[in-house]
């Protein structure tokens, strides 16, 4: 209940900052786990959409405060973008020790046991709010 | 106004969601604009501070939703896991047509003006919701 408690303030206080002068929010969750994920077959749908689908799941361990799930964006090509791969899975956590509860947790897992055969290659950044 | 009245409906979603049975939620921006950069100086806490300080200047675009700026998190040491970079800036935006706004806005080519001779690379990653 307290974690519930503590992100329907923080969405009070997106509401409240918002209603002020600046148009930019800040409250997203400090510790962001972002990985990408290249597809075997990468021209296969339905292996996309397998990967998507368990991706899913791990919305349900506890610790993840927000997720963002997505695919390459159509934004303007560039040198520095790299759009090369498959699958984009953001987690979002309170900090350090709640990235480790999802690492270590049975759906995680049971998402690799599931799904590693379908990538030939994963990157991960973990980035805390400085 | 109507942005602003987009996102104070968004946060009062969150709180709803997050009220209800799941402890996860999902109202992130769908467009996630995620940069690294490599400092030439990587151990310089002065240029890391001057480049934070600049890219704490485009939260203030107009199509900017949220933001998320940091350094890597002292998670788990494992080989898919990259913490070699020196800083991520995580910028959110309803679309592809506010991440242009952005890309194309005065103070976003002020701080390239500014802090582009602090780093020596940037590898950016656009993703939309799936």
């Amino acid at each position: 209940m307290s974690t519930r408690r503590t992100f329907i303030a923080a969405a009070a206080a997106i509401a409240a900052t918002n209603a002020g002068a600046s148009p930019a929010v800040n409250n997203i969750p400090k510790l962001v786990h972002h990985v990408f994920f290249w597809l075997k077959n990468p021209q296969s749908k339905e292996d996309l959409a397998r990967l998507l689908e368990g991706l899913r799941t791990l919305a349900k361990i506890e610790s993840v405060r927000a997720v963002h799930f997505g695919v390459p964006a159509s934004t303007e090509k560039r040198d520095v973008v790299d759009n090369s791969y498959s699958a984009s899975e953001i987690l979002f956590f309170d900090d350090t020790a709640g990235q480790k509860i999802y690492q270590d947790h049975a759906i995680h897992k049971q998402f690799v046991a599931d799904c590693s055969h379908l990538w030939e290659r994963v990157v991960v950044y973990d980035a805390i709010s400085a």
